[in-house]
């Protein structure tokens, strides 16, 4: 990094001998996994300087925001409505949790049998090594699943939770269910507000939605040009832009994005890409990836795939719908945020048939040979949904392949198996 | 049993050898379980005949009730309002769920990390031996956890399944929680008007309120005899009771309570038990226990224990509250109804506070010293308020022992050797 950081980082209350351990490991991790790549677009320099300054430059950004007055909101979910944040002139954050780290700590207070998701940002909570945790003036919680709604009631007194906010959230799109959800993010945008000392107006709402909506444009045009042969973005350079635009300045993420989307519609042109023309083209479909989880995505590619599409919350999911900017009231334009969210379809809801719907239509525009379909152990709705997505994407000539896993490494040989045999069948 | 019921059997599609083998390990269980118990109360003797003809007498009844076009509703969850089934004259009986059973069929549909009463119940289904099910005319599932919440949407499908109904539950106990457990009832009640062809009305409404509290008030009087030391009847056996409530004819069973609180009262004045006075006294508190799952309480017994209260939903938790009466519509009997369940404490709420303050009043009224949590494993939302309320019951020291475990009894001994040091501990 650039610039010493420890003092930021002390006065953060981190843990600085063990964040030293996890940044080593993180730029090791990141080294070997992404700078390892050949023929990667000019652009993605701009991701590895992120990186390389991922608790550095970003969190100094945020502690100079704070000191601006401004409130700084950290999440684990896309159901937290960032509109309503950079109205108020806040700034959202993702928060830490995609890493086996501080597991023993976390089991303390979990079953074993919890998700890593949820394990892990307890890890990083108690061994205290997640900035963007403690600089966050709010985290914001919310009911989706089982294991997360039970965790958010002991995370709120763990270590660098200065608050804790819980959304409830609906399991149904029912009519009832869209009601809870509007009265959700209104309740939360009064909380904001209070939070911020500010009020939303119909302009910063409308500003706030545009900002969000031109992240999202960006990724929708990032999406458009994989579906070139050859793809013309590794999967996982395309699922670390995902990560990222959960932690970036937004504008700085948006024109970052569409500047490698220049440089990927020449290579489209030019017929170049990163894989061989032919080379087998997966969809992965399922649970969402946080940083530094790029364990399955780097399986796939050093078998000679190439990933075309993320079925995810940290990919298309979450990205796929743009929010409505009509409405001439507060109000208006938050029922239309409310809408745009009832549309993500999480293995939460019951039922979920857009989901299988998305992922058929992301394997046909993207031209995927096979869908590998990625849960997260002991995550219930995206397993249990995961057996269906199969049968139904088999029933539909769409070669399937279902992997659980956590984050260690250590089914790394047996996942790489599993995934060279798939693609022996796919291009079989 | 008295009687040849395997015509009946084959007619409800049952699998006649796999059932076979099923009742005759059930019989060698229960055998084993309960008729080796000292000083069982005579009316016991009731409980032992309904379970000798569990499969065979109550299913000959559901199927006379048919006969003479009665609907029987079958369900998994204390969620599921008995008092609107019996008003339109319907019959209301708890399914298939305690026994590892069919496990590896159901591993077909579900993975393997799902809790054992979800693949209990699949397994029941996919290897064609629950008559319960059969017999259902509908059976009536509920969001409450993930696992059956995702589990009910592949649940539809499965063998012996005629029809599935399922409600939305709340996560919260908001306002707008407890509008849609109203909602959801109105619903379920007119959908239990078009399936059994009748109407409720304010006087079937409210008789079939009196029958299910009847039910209760006589289990409040089963729980409050054991508060007596020594204990006038065993956990196991008053577990069975409250297993057969979900089963049995609600007037028979309402008067075998009774009958069998007569002979405790008696018992409890002349200071006759089933252990000996100051034998460590256990409250048992977490997951549902459903027949033949006696394996916790038959180890705990086992040891010199006695178990004194659960609080679960086959025990306290489903029986503890009445329903109100009063009301002139049946949209107003509907809203008590609802009022009276939105008090049930299942873990799946959140926050859940209500919980906890339930266990520490049962460990006093019921002079217990100690309590053993129970999680089904796999089981999210107890499993991870387990952690919550053991150290709230050991910060108020009461001595706590978690128990996370699944149907199988391969970790029998370990779980006898942590209970007998407990034992050893709440008695030191």
């Amino acid at each position: 990094m650039s610039e010493d950081y420890r003092p930021m980082w002390k006065g953060l209350g981190l843990d600085l001998e063990t964040h030293d351990a996890l940044l080593a490991a993180l730029g090791a991790g990141y080294a070997q996994t992404f700078l390892t790549q050949k023929d990667r677009p000019e652009g993605m320099k701009y991701f590895d300087f992120v990186m390389s300054e991922v608790h550095g430059l970003r969190v100094k950004e945020l502690m100079d925001a704070k000191a601006a007055g401004r409130k700084v909101v950290g999440s684990f979910c896309v159901y937290v409505p960032e509109e309503i944040v950079l109205a108020l002139d806040g700034v959202h954050v993702g928060l830490c949790a995609g890493a086996e780290f501080g597991y023993a700590e976390a089991e303390r207070f979990l079953p074993r049998n919890t998700c890593g998701l949820i394990k892990s940002f307890f890890g990083f909570s108690l061994t205290r090594v997640c900035p963007y945790l403690s600089a966050s003036d709010l985290v914001v919680g919310e009911n989706t699943c089982d294991g997360k709604k039970k965790a958010y009631e002991i995370f709120k007194d763990m270590p660098l939770v200065h608050e804790l906010y819980v959304m409830d959230l609906p399991q149904v799109k029912s009519e009832r269910g869209r009601a809870l959800l509007v009265d959700e993010y209104t309740k939360f945008a009064r909380k904001m507000e209070a939070l911020a000392g500010r009020k939303l107006t119909v302009d910063n709402l409308k500003e706030g939605i545009a900002r969000v909506n031109a992240k999202r444009s960006a990724m929708h045009r990032l999406a458009k040009l994989r579906a070139a042969d050859p793809a013309p973005i590794s999967g996982l350079d395309a699922l670390l832009a995902n990560q990222v635009f959960f932690y970036d300045d937004p504008e700085r993420f948006t024109g970052s994005v569409n500047a490698i989307c220049d440089e990927l519609e020449k290579r489209v042109e030019a017929g170049k890409g990163v894989a061989k023309k032919g080379a087998p083209r997966v969809l992965v479909s399922g649970c969402p990836m946080a940083v530094p989880n790029w364990k399955l995505p780097s399986i796939v590619e050093a078998c000679g795939a190439v990933i075309v599409g993320e079925e995810s919350c940290v990919g298309e999911r979450g990205t796929r719908n743009l929010t409505a900017d009509k409405g001439a009231t507060v109000e208006a334009l938050i029922a239309g945020i409310a809408d745009r969210y009832f549309q993500v379809d999480c293995a939460v809801f019951t039922p979920n048939p857009a989901r299988l719907e998305h992922v058929k239509a992301m394997a046909d525009a993207y031209q995927a040979d096979g869908v590998i379909h990625y849960g997260i152990q002991f995550c219930n709705p995206y397993q249990i949904e995961g057996g269906v997505v199969e049968r139904e994407l088999e029933k539909a000539k769409i070669p399937t392949l279902r992997i659980d896993t956590d984050y260690s490494m250590e089914d790394a040989g047996q996942i790489r198996t599993r995934v060279e045999a798939f693609l022996e069948r796919i291009k079989g």
